[in-house]
């Protein structure tokens, strides 16, 4: 009980420390695409990418526990991260409970969950969640007899920092990017095109050939598939965006191509195994149903007459981790990585394994004990 | 048919007027509580404050439709305030419709809704309702194929304001009140004690007497019920806040003592008619239930303790305009004077007239028509 005491304390002090910096806002930092910035096959490796989902930074500030489970997921991408050696990570939305943080400066936490991949100089790239702008929740039980926590923003009314710090509309999507985008050379995330908003998290990277930089082994598309401030939808300005940008880098579609967004589309539903997972599905847990997004605005016809497509990878349900073939190509679901967020399931991430010659697409789930399971191959 | 399209040509410039200035950010000037301002009896006559509730500015923005039942609202409180001319006015909440302002500056509405009792040199007061800093609801149908509506934020992001105006994040109730309090000199709102945050509207003015500008004649308390961007509460620091003030600038309870707010407490809902409004009600319609605050924090408690409480007025329910006696004070409604918001009964005002000797508090409904009725003593 006294050491748990002393981690409490340890605890507190790490979220005041944190939360001291309330007065720098988020820098906005304008990034062109990461023009010179180049992801390529190692020669004589694979590609090996790992995916993290459902971190959920942030969540319970106020109090010792959320905290606590942020340390946790540290320790878990940690683990994971000097276990697999990727060459390259992707966040796949909800990094933050962004409806927990009571706080104009939502990066602070962003930071945090990046730290274990940027302390190790491992490349990244980001798409949002639901819960990465969600507008701040109000706990009810602070209008009561117990009123706000100390980490409330009455202290800074009367700081110099001025009365508008006071202001709980945390971080936008747009903040949060272009504070990704700026915040290291490491960072492959990029702002999408401006017809695209509100959805930011829109873009494509290409994984060049470890002979010749210019060629593409495989391009990874990120979609922001919304929620938080606004529907959880991909919308239809986007699927004609991915259209033509495919339709214009890859017209033959010889490239593989390789998809990921966080909210599972409803063709999701039409594939998902009921009950225990059997082939051709493969996957270790199938624990409720899935939570697609609101409405299909084309993402998967443009999708379905690509041949090029290999798989969409998606987070947001945690109870979820199996992959299901759907028409020409493979809908699968990460692992919940984070300690935040709801579900107790052992956490773990997904692995992607590319290989170059010839192109295959090999996943697994790695575990926070060490395990790995449900290996898959994905290309067609 | 034409004059209706030439109208809504009109609206639709006069919308695009209002959206264009959407650089300028809300200003953010701090004005000290009304010292040297005063609200004085005039001599030999009574003082008359017409409430105005639920106006509901800068809803559908997007459409014509919005923007015309706005011009129908500064229609009825111009010919309210011609007919009744009174001394004061209060706006009771739900000035706007925040949740269908989908720019940053939701002061452009708050000034329109204003600009009746501006141009006629009347000062006011304000308080805040649940819509007046809610959050922006997307249209989920702007997500297929339609788009985004011409006024839409992508081409702000082009201009020369920044991509950072394009967040829609609507207005604060910190900036709102800060704008109310530096538009105009007539305006007697105020920030309440930084204390009761993220509560804003908090404050208490005083009615003094013709002979002694010293000397009260009563005490308006205004309230922020919350809701929006926060539980609907009067929390339990704002009930404290409201004892003590009352206590020490009326400890022996000799002054009377008149409350606003904008969400009914939950004591309305022992006190409603049942279907038709009979004595000891006084009032013309009862087309809901009343829809009241999440919890009971003390204030009614706060307020059923001081003899000199006389009435409280909200708003909120539209299709709702009586007072009925609540143990030794009155619980009344207002009346739905907006032509934004839920509900088609004719629009009306609620009007207070305050004798100052003897003291008497008589209060009736003025409608949109020039018809006058449900005329009530509530003073004690």
């Amino acid at each position: 009980m006294e050491g748990q005491n002393g981690k409490h304390k340890k605890f507190s002090v790490l979220v005041l420390v944190l939360l001291l910096p309330l007065i720098s806002f988020v820098s906005v930092v304008v990034v062109k695409p990461s023009t010179g910035k180049n992801l390529q096959v190692r020669k004589g490796s694979t590609f090996k990418i790992t995916i993290f989902a459902d971190l959920h930074f942030g969540e319970d500030t106020w109090t010792s526990w959320g905290p606590l489970q942020d340390i946790h997921s540290t320790k878990v991408m940690s683990f994971i991260l000097d276990q697999e050696k990727p060459d390259f990570v992707i966040y796949l939305g909800d990094v933050l409970t962004a409806d927990n943080i009571p706080i104009a400066n939502a990066s602070l936490y962003w930071d945090q969950a990046l730290s274990p991949t940027k302390d190790r100089c491992i490349p990244w790239a980001a798409v949002f969640g639901n819960h990465d702008d969600a507008h701040f929740i109000w706990p009810t039980e602070w209008f009561s007899d117990s009123g706000i926590p100390p980490l409330k923003c009455s202290s800074l009314i009367s700081s110099s920092s001025g009365e508008d710090n006071c202001i709980f509309m945390g971080t936008t999507r747009l903040q949060l990017m272009n504070h990704d985008i700026g915040s290291s050379a490491l960072s492959f995330s990029q702002k999408g095109p401006n017809n695209l908003w509100p959805s930011v998290s829109n873009y494509v990277l290409k994984i060049s050939s470890s002979d010749d930089s210019e060629s593409p082994v495989a391009y990874l598309y990120f979609l922001d598939s919304g929620g938080g401030t606004y529907p959880e939808v991909i919308s239809t300005v986007q699927a004609k965006w991915f259209n033509s940008t495919a339709q214009e880098i890859n017209p033959d579609s010889r490239v593989p191509e390789i998809i990921f967004w966080h909210i599972p589309s409803r063709a999701y539903k039409t594939v998902a195994p009921s009950g225990v997972i059997n082939k051709p599905c493969v996957g270790s847990i199938n624990k409720e149903s899935v939570a697609p997004q609101e409405a299909e605005h084309g993402i998967m016809k443009a999708l379905e007459a690509r041949p090029s497509v290999q798989a969409v990878f998606v987070g947001h349900n945690h109870g979820l981790d199996w992959c299901c073939p759907y028409k020409k190509f493979w809908l699968c679901f990460t692992r919940h990585s984070g300690y935040g967020g709801y579900g107790n399931w052992t956490r773990g991430a997904r692995v992607l394994e590319i290989n170059e010659q010839p192109f295959s697409l090999k996943s697994w789930i790695t575990m926070e004990d060490g395990s790995l399971h449900s290996h898959v191959f994905l290309s067609s």
